[in-house]
């Protein structure tokens, strides 16, 4: 397992891409949209995971909830694994709670599923797998 | 830059623990207090940085008046670099807002130092350097 990437909700790429570009430099940021989710993101390799600017295409994307009830910051954390469909079943037979019981589509054309943060003391998680 | 870890608020390490060894299991998992940050940690090494469960081990602690006021969840991320004091100095004359000016102790016996979220879209970044 390893940390794909950390989601960071934020009200404009633009804005949010100056600040972390300060930090990582810009180049090799990822750009795209990911219609299903209602998200566009942009990505900063760091080390071997991406820093993930993440803001919402539509109202009532899960990122547009998120930054009007708790303003932007850290949203959520995404872990890579070899089976997504295994792993999510092991986990909701030892009792966590699923927001999604089968993978869906993600960015870079990942597979992924949602953990309620209920069951991680508050930290929303995502696993994803490549395809 | 790497990602060194991923800092999580909790109340009980011991509750959170079994939370998260669910996911990464138990072995090689390192605990921790930092009395001069009035936390005490225990971190699962995932990949090639950390999650980073984080506890007060007193009340005026800033873990403490985090989970008082938001819950838990997560709290920051930490970058290593090679020379703290370095990026500290041309974060600041680039107009980033740094709550440490200078490097102070951290876990794992590493320097670090805080950024303020207001610099970064709500995300309370660490920058750490190995001694």
């Amino acid at each position: 397992m390893k940390v794909s990437h950390i989601g960071i909700a934020v009200r404009s790429l633009e804005e949010a891409g100056i600040n972390y570009a300060s930090l990582f430099g810009d180049k090799n940021s990822h750009r795209e949209i990911v219609e299903e989710q209602g998200v566009e993101v942009l990505s900063f390799p760091v080390g071997d995971t991406f820093i993930e600017l993440t803001a919402a295409t539509r109202d009532e994307s899960p990122i547009a909830k998120f930054i009007e009830k708790r303003g932007e910051g850290m949203h959520h954390i995404a872990f890579e694994v070899d089976d997504l469909q295994a792993e999510l079943d092991r986990l909701k037979a030892s009792g966590v709670k699923l927001i999604n019981d089968t993978p869906r589509k993600g960015a870079h054309d990942m597979l992924i599923a949602f953990i309620h943060p209920s069951s991680f003391n508050g930290v929303l998680v995502e696993l994803c797998q490549r395809q």
